[in-house]
């Protein structure tokens, strides 16, 4: 490169140099004073996400940066980047305790992931937290006398041999559990316990920053008016609720979660037997195709028996993969066939049934695929 | 909420939007630096993507970000958002022309998305473009006559055909393809021409904002030294070369592309005969469930023929398709024997051929998770 632009470039850079130092203290200072408005919050007890407030700031934003020439979406993916951040900061805060007078909270599996986090946010809301884990039943009575609340959080297939073992709780103690399948554990909480029951699903791993717009599944077992107290303490962490009962939330759950684990342990063993050359096949990787194979890897880093239970655990399994399978043999009798007209009529009617989604799911994973480009280094 | 907090709240408020205002100052700021550094480089024909500054920068940045309490993994996110703005604004300013004495560039298909992003890079570096058309074939011989390199850009099942209808081209002419399969393209090109000829898959969609960090795959076909020029140029353009051979290229093509493609397709079509509800699905939605559902989804967006030519255009795509099978079989197979301990062992097995892949594609996909979580608003 010519000297001249060689300087000119180590100039611009020293500027860009300060740039980014001014960045930093801004983000610093911007970092400071959410932390502030969530110290406000949290003795209030407001929830830590404010849908509709997020919004009219980031229209506010967008609308600044569009008079600057600034892309708006630019500023919009930032903002969200650090909200993320100050989220995760809230949990060092604390939380409001809504219901003070809750005797103590006894998490059945607390040493478990998703179980110490549920531990965890009680204990920052100022529960009285004990844990009930494998080689605690001898003690069992003592832990849950008086307790105000029992949370139930084993792998699936554990989950009723554990509720029946349960002693006689008191009649006024919230029975509840966090399991991925919600209609055989509903089932046993209701005959074991009179009292209050509640059936939530978490939808989310235990390793999440913060409870910040993920979703809790509410499924209802008796007794409504007295869990209320928890629904609003969830929200207080910041999740979103939704409500299903318990057999529409184990067909969703079927439907996505349960057959996507299978079709991609399917192709995990198929790549293996193919003799697939993964650092090879990273080699040609586009964003997509990166994605494509992180999907079915991803699975293998990760408790065979968790997906097992998942797998195995759901009432209709069997019958849907079996279907899945004829679909299967469906679609390879038009490629034996060399039928590529049957294909595209097949594509376009699944296309039509997808109708507007189609389109919004390809944007939303064109915006991911956009981030996993941006995170290349190679 | 108590007064004295709602006025406290209103205050920081304020703070905050002084802060994002000044925030949008340096961004525009920062954006205009980077803009003069980019017409540097294009002036000196330096690739845009330079991922040895950029990591060092990067890492820099993490340490000062450190230093003053911010996480450092936030600074490294929001800089590499702000460094694709910087790329997708490259185009504007042009790109330094390589091969100053070649003549024409014309691309056949060049109305298509992808022979339009080529037709719009080599006009950005200073080519004369022609576009050779389905309409145009009468005019070939006009528009072929001196043509310093031909680039053939049209759907899978088109390609032999459109290079077997080339007219004699000169001797010294470049003739390349950018077609997603490579064996039987490249066969054809170097039969119908006795000059340079070059195999590319471009790995990536015509909708991309610039090439950087993006890769391109490189199948030589004949005169190497005659071509350097342009892999120097789609380099400049941003993009990495993966050199491979035909045969490896399809290969990887088949187990990641063209079996996901047709999975995937087996996946919608099976949602639509279980008479799934999407709308009810996605009320369920984690960010992985909902990621799973829009990996299905984003396929029925696009084109029916461009899968099916993707898929059936795969030299091994019906023996591969049906190896798949008889692997969906034996996982089943373990599903109605409701062996779990068998599922687990398999699992085991192919958690231990994926290696320390497994994790790293854990991690990717965890990053891409958690902006898809940013991003909501519900």
């Amino acid at each position: 490169m010519a000297e001249q632009s060689s300087r000119a470039l180590d100039a611009l850079r020293d500027k860009i140099d300060v740039v980014d130092k001014e960045l930093l203290q801004l983000l610093r200072r911007r970092l400071d004073l959410v932390a502030e408005v969530g110290a406000i919050k949290h003795k209030e007890g407001v929830p830590i996400y404010a849908p509709k407030r997020e919004a009219s700031m980031l229209a506010k934003r967008r609308t600044e940066a569009e008079a600057m020439g600034v892309n708006p979406q630019l500023i919009e993916d930032l903002l969200r980047r650090m909200m993320r951040e100050s989220y995760a900061s809230e949990n060092d805060v604390g939380f409001k305790r809504v219901n003070p007078d809750l005797g103590p909270v006894v998490i059945v599996g607390g040493a478990g992931k998703l179980g110490g986090l549920f531990a965890q946010l009680f204990t920052l809301s100022g529960y009285e937290v004990r844990i009930l884990d494998q080689d605690d039943w001898d003690n069992a009575d003592a832990l849950l006398k008086d307790a105000g609340a029992v949370v139930v959080s084993v792998p699936i297939e554990r989950t009723e041999a554990v509720i029946q073992r349960l002693p006689q709780l008191n009649p006024d103690c919230l029975l509840l559990d966090l399991t991925s399948i919600k209609q055989a554990p509903l089932a046993a909480m209701l005959k074991a316990h009179p009292g209050p029951v509640l059936g939530l699903h978490p939808m989310f791993g235990p390793d999440v920053a913060s409870l910040a717009k993920q979703v809790v599944v509410v499924c209802h077992g008796r007794d409504e008016a007295a869990y209320q107290w928890l629904l609003q303490q969830i929200q207080i962490w910041g999740a979103r609720l939704h409500e299903a009962t318990a057999s529409e939330h184990d067909q969703a759950m079927q439907l996505v979660q349960a057959m996507r684990h299978f079709t991609a342990f399917v192709y995990g063993l198929h790549l293996k037997r193919e003799h697939a050359d993964i650092e090879q096949l990273l080699q040609f990787s586009s964003p997509i195709y990166r994605l494509e194979l992180a999907m079915v890897g991803r699975l293998f880093a990760q408790d065979p028996s968790l997906y097992a239970d998942i797998i195995f655990a759901q009432p209709d399994a069997l019958a849907r993969a079996r279907h899945y399978l004829a679909r299967y043999q469906e679609a390879l009798a038009l490629l034996e066939a060399g039928d590529k007209a049957g294909f595209c009529a097949q594509f376009a009617d699944v296309a039509e049934w997808f109708g507007d989604f189609a389109q919004q799911f390809r944007n939303e994973s064109a915006n991911m695929l956009m981030v996993a480009n941006d995170s290349r280094s190679g």
